[in-house]
């Protein structure tokens, strides 16, 4: 190894060892930090944040990082692709000066106190002045960084590496020309009934029946724990502490379920990550599109299939007789995959889901390129809302100030939940050629040769390679809307018979 | 505020920023953390460690704390008080150069090392090659701080500042010719029974008790929390944060109890000191002396006193009453307090323990000074325990080996642990006379008046005052024996009736 490598590693782990501590500073404060501690565990945060920002943009270490980028040739494989990625982060936290951060902060601070603000008052023109210069600033990083075709690009860059609306827009015309049909159709459909999921389920054995699914699907608890916390979370402390949350709600099992499967495949590609290159691009995740993946996958293509529950829900019911032993499999399993449309992203089922992402993308791009401006948006949201989800808008609330994100500057970020189920579902479907026998096993309640598939395709490699390219070495093709499309058929086909 | 005072005060501030995170960490360490989080975690704390040294030996901090010193007459009483302990501490720090610390830090990890090796051989020869040196070392340190009486002064500074050997020898005197015959008095009596103190004693109903005598002695649980781990700790992780743990045994109720005092005590120390001044010395304890002081006078004063347990012991017999409801209050009382030469210290009660320190203390001084040879140290250990608890030491395991202190390489902190029951016993002494009618309060149940007088009398003081002056200031007197004395005297004397 090189000293310039040498030199480069050791900084990247010092500071892995500060982002550490601050996750499991922060990791305390979510879960069970006392209340009068939040001042100073603030400060001792921002301490540290100061002093990684400091070690991250240190002369040498950036000087360094160049040198090794101009010499890559003579770098091992692993070692270039560690520099390529340090690299291209650096030039682009580069081409934004210091005064520009600074300005783009402040208005960030303003902005979420007055998101904050028109919520309570739920009053969209309250923020909007904020939001106003929060574009603005967008529209100028984007110029700063740079693009080649649109300036939406330079935003997702920061998100999703590799992504651009060259490539967003077939698959979000694939959420528009065919979801918007085929969900109205199943919207036709006759509803599953769906109250027995609703009802007195006990704390204690949620949990404990939470923990056997982590367990099962291969979640290592030595180099982890769950707990609760008010939103389910999974936090990487170090690559031997990936600690998940989850929320039990004793009306309601359903709750506990799906954060579980959804945060254990977050913290499955967390484990999974290369210890050996500890604090360098290749022991993180490959962007946020890539770990939604994961997250989708087991939540829904595992933990909503038929399949699953073939195994499980025997032991549910054995655990809830009360609740559940007059239910049969079939009607379980169409019950937990009722759909409905409705005006909260977050609380929206996996078909409907893709609308709130695509008006959101289709309005940020709008602002982004001058197209709409935040004094239409309210107008242009509640008509998209209408359009795509038949839905009416009854207020701000529930409405465009519902995220949180926009107020927190993150303009680009909305993509990559929808990029998270698309590449879950070309994953899966790969992963069903690939392995014999996966729904076999599923059905016996054994997920290790998925797990196994996961860890050899897409966790072993880190950020070595830009999502766009671990796609197509994972599948042969690029990232598109197809495996989603064939995958809501075959589903909501066979349960509505069309 | 002046400039300079304002720098310091930021640095210290931030000093302090990175010190609560280190203990965040290393309370989840201790209490939560997955196994194999322990690597990374051991980094994370070490990369912090080393910028908290960094900063603390930054140049320019050393520079304004020698200018402020100078010019300590231009600044509030406060600042003044600030300044004076920032600078003693940098002072003796200066006196230590980098070469004899990294001299000193490897013999400690030799030192440890060969203890940890020695420990499970049962064979001190092992350890007393590399004690030699570490003692060595402690006579370098002492000629480098230098010191007007004894060498053993300059090393008491460390944990004890403005403690000699000239204040501590009195005190150890009365343990000697009063304590020696005192305890053989004690001894010679008849001994209670105590076999209904173990049993069987349910975790939950036990928990429940801890926390109720942690929040009726004062403890803050929106400033704290408590939690189980191997040995019981206090450990501040910012002024609005104070944890404490404590082990259950559901076989002798005592552990739990006596730990939640004893932390407990500790704890509301750390609640009490100053807050405002967060980061500076007057936020932080006086001294290891007067900590021990608040632990003790809790635990011992408060706890084992049968004023106390005629409120909570009806109490303890409604949660557990198979066990103690034919026990009367009194043979509770006289089973709490119990007495019995032993040979390890962190088991021994609160006459014997004080025989445990002199042994260490006089062997100490021995070594520091020169009279006493590391390779004869395990002769006069076991002499020594003969001579004044009248044990045979039957092994270097429970005798010369049992304590990690010298392994680490401190030498002077044992005294500390006696200190602490001297000045608890002379501050409540102080306590009966200036709160009215505490005796009667207590056995209502009500601590509350003591609480605040200590909170008055030591807490807000932080470490304004060095622990003898704080003593005088308290009391009007020095340190002395007399009030420990007169405690024993009288509560045993009760006991056994002499």
């Amino acid at each position: 190894m090189s000293k310039a490598y040498s030199y480069y590693q050791d900084q990247l782990r010092t500071l892995a060892d500060l982002e550490g501590a601050i996750a499991g500073l922060s990791w305390d404060k979510e879960v069970i930090m006392p209340s009068k501690g939040h001042p100073y565990r603030s400060r001792q945060i921002a301490t540290l944040a100061g002093m990684a920002h400091e070690l991250k943009t240190d002369p040498k270490l950036v000087a360094t990082i160049d040198e090794l980028y101009q010499q890559r040739a003579d770098l091992s494989e692993a070692e270039a692709a560690n520099v390529l990625r340090s690299w291209e982060d650096q030039r682009r936290s580069l081409k934004l000066d210091k005064d520009f951060v600074m300005r783009q902060s402040q208005a960030i601070s303003q902005g979420y106190e007055a998101w904050l603000k028109a919520r309570e008052q739920n009053d969209f023109s309250l923020f909007e002045p904020a939001l106003a210069t929060l574009v603005a600033l967008k529209r100028e990083e984007a110029e700063r960084i740079g693009y080649e075709e649109h300036p939406y690009d330079a935003l997702l860059e920061e998100y999703e590496p590799g992504m651009t609306c060259a490539q967003l827009d077939p698959i979000f015309a694939g959420v528009r020309e065919h979801l918007t049909p085929f969900a109205a159709k199943v919207r036709a459909a006759e509803s599953p009934d769906d109250g027995f999921l609703v009802g007195s389920f006990d704390w204690q054995k949620q949990w404990d029946f939470g923990l056997q699914l982590l367990r099962e699907m291969g979640y290592d608890f030595e180099a982890g724990r769950q707990d609760t916390s008010p939103h389910p979370f999974t936090i990487n402390i170090s690559p031997g502490d990936v600690r998940v949350t989850t929320v039990v709600d004793t009306q309601d099992f359903q709750t506990m379920t799906w954060s579980c499967l959804h945060e254990g495949g977050h913290a499955l590609y967390e484990q999974g990550l290369p210890a050996d290159d500890y604090g360098l691009p290749r022991s993180r995740a490959a962007s946020l599109g890539i770990h939604e993946s994961q997250s989708r996958l087991w939540e829904n293509h595992v933990g909503r299939s038929r399949d699953y529950w073939q195994y499980y829900y025997p032991v549910l019911q054995s655990i809830f007789p009360d609740q559940l032993q007059d239910i049969s499999l079939d009607a379980f399993y169409r019950a937990i995959n009722k759909v409905q449309p409705g005006l909260i992203r977050t609380q929206a089922d996996e078909l409907h889901y893709h609308f709130h992402v695509l008006i959101r993308y289709e309005l940020e791009k709008g602002l982004v390129e001058g197209s709409l401006n935040t004094s239409e948006l309210k107008e242009a949201w509640n008509e998209a809302y209408e359009r795509y989800l038949g839905v009416e808008v009854p207020d701000d609330r529930q409405g465009v100030l519902q995220d949180i994100h926009w107020a927190h500057g993150s303009i680009g970020y909305f993509p990559t939940y929808s990029l998270g189920s698309f590449y879950a579902a070309q994953f899966y479907a790969q992963a069903q050629q690939e392995i014999p026998d996966l729904q076999e096993n599923i059905r016996k309640g054994d997920s290790s040769a998925l797990l196994s598939w996961l860890r050899k395709k897409v966790h072993q490699h880190g950020r070595q390679y830009l999502a766009p390219e671990l796609c197509r070495r994972i599948t042969g093709e690029p990232l598109s809307y197809e495996p989603f499309r064939e995958y809501v058929e075959r589903k909501y086909g066979t349960l509505y018979g069309f």
